[in-house]
């Protein structure tokens, strides 16, 4: 197995590709794809302040390693879930790697911040946990993302997540989310940009590529997870892509080239619908955005000694620079 | 485990129904559904002539019984394929069947016809088996409706079957196929309207309707499709559909009312362009139809023996009708 660039021994296959890579060959494929990404969507503007969302996990941790190595100015926002170890050891994982580089990651602790952590917060608000902890998550990134003044929030989603997403929604034909599943969602009132620079990689690259940079990740599925509807669905296209490699790629491209903007109006239509928050600000389809009303149903739920001030200012672990900016 | 009529002991259980039925409620469930995909997508007018593609299989065996039982005036064709036993053993299913109920059977066979049979021809012609008899198929059953001035050709697509479709539409976004796949496409010059009164039955409710109703059918999937891509995508939606039941349903039926109407201009586009075949006056987009190309490179490579006048008028088991209305 020799690697296609420079015929030395090769240490990954990648069949979609139909190729194998050496080491050296492989990083910068994973790098090249990522600025093909970016140019191909016009994700990051040179100069532009970038804040990557931070789980501990290989998708995370190698999209900010990517971005660092090619000179962005990129922050970590790691948010704490209180999953009890999973979330001690991916906390970890997310510190251990800014210390490493030298690397500015901002903290916030669902517990400690909001008075819930996901198992208990999804029981009291009637939610399944990952309906619950995705909406936490994009509350919270894009709420530290406009304090912090950055300009664009960066998420790890890679080719095979967002080709699971793909096909829940195709499954249902929910048109309204086929009418916002992009790799870039721009900017606009009280949300900031968001883009996924990892379409054009999969999930057994990325973790190929922590391992080959000494980069140490959270292997677990979060234990919330397991069994849930996504992890089927990813399952069911890896069928596919074992006996047609190149399945999820052409799955994912196609739909943003060929049937994206059938669905395009439908959801614009509605966004233009938002009114602010009543209580927070955000937008919101409602008086009180979905975040709030978690918090409100939600809160309150740990005992007092797991809880600190509401309002308290993100923890920042900055070695290199300082924390006003997020603040 | 009772039925949900009637509370009698149940036969069968269909979990998308969230229900069990008894043999008489169940063979009405499935005379029921036809019925009502009949009446919802306009499939089949009263008093209309029906001809059914009977290949010997669950489907069509039972499509052409309940339409029968319903009092429609339903013929069956079917098509020797030449594929070895498996022809002989489905042959003879069909023939049982017309010979039971005195039912007309029109017979159609390639390599007596048409001097080729399907792995032969598919060779020669340098197609996957699949395609070359998939387009036999369509063009010998429009070819014979319109022969034997039958209004629609009725075909046992199931609701698994157009779901694994689907699948393979949507994975590659094939949106001039999205455009078409349609219960009922309508007849325009040189086609018949060719319809789909299965599409709210599955597969295991057509296996259970044969057995309950004594229907002999072929019970081996055709040896040419084994390991086509066609049933790696009914696998994955067999696992979902376990975890999720109605998941096939919905995601049929949602493209149907939710997203098929976008890609119907584009397939609408280009069905304005065809024109007729130099050689056989069917409908095509080029100057020879690809019927009668795949004749001119897969014609002739049977031996001489096993083959008859190519103009054969087909041969009509008909125990109880002349015979002259298809020649």
């Amino acid at each position: 197995m020799k690697c296609r660039v420079c015929r030395e021994p090769a240490i990954i296959d990648i069949r979609r590709h139909n190729a194998n890579f050496c080491t050296e060959h492989f990083l910068k494929l994973c790098r090249d794809q990522t600025v093909k990404a970016i140019d191909e969507f016009a994700m990051i503007k040179p100069g532009e302040r970038v804040l990557v969302a931070v789980s501990g996990g290989k998708d995370s941790l190698a999209i900010w390693d990517i971005l660092l190595d090619l000179g962005y100015e990129a922050d970590g926002l790691y948010l704490g879930l209180g999953i009890g170890d999973y979330s001690d050891a991916s906390r970890e994982c997310a510190r251990a790697y800014a210390r490493q580089r030298s690397a500015t990651l901002i903290e916030v602790d669902l517990p400690a911040d909001y008075g819930y952590d996901i198992p208990t917060g999804a029981r009291a608000a009637k939610r399944v946990p990952c309906s619950a902890c995705g909406l936490s998550k994009r509350h919270l990134f894009d709420q530290a993302a406009l304090d912090g003044g950055y300009d664009v929030v960066v998420t790890g989603h890679n080719l095979d997540d967002e080709a699971a997403v793909l096909f829940g929604n195709v499954l249902r034909w929910q048109t309204d989310y086929l009418g916002r599943q992009l790799p870039v969602l721009p900017a606009r009132q009280g949300f900031p940009r968001k883009v996924k620079p990892l379409v054009r990689l999969g999930e057994r690259e990325m973790a190929a590529y922590c391992v080959v940079k000494g980069i140490d990740y959270i292997v677990e599925e979060c234990p919330m997870a397991v069994g849930n509807k996504h992890l089927g669905y990813k399952e069911a296209l890896n069928a596919i892509e074992a006996t047609s490699p190149g399945s999820k790629h052409d799955f994912y491209f196609g739909f943003l080239s060929r049937a994206s903007a059938h669905f395009r109006p439908q959801a614009e239509g509605e966004q233009a619908e938002l009114l602010a928050c009543i209580s927070c600000g955000a937008p919101t389809t409602s008086e009180t955005c979905a975040f709030c009303r978690l918090v409100e149903r939600a809160g309150g739920h740990l005992p007092a000694g797991d809880r600190a001030v509401r309002d308290a200012v993100p923890v920042v672990l900055s070695p290199s620079r300082s924390a006003g900016a997020v603040t």
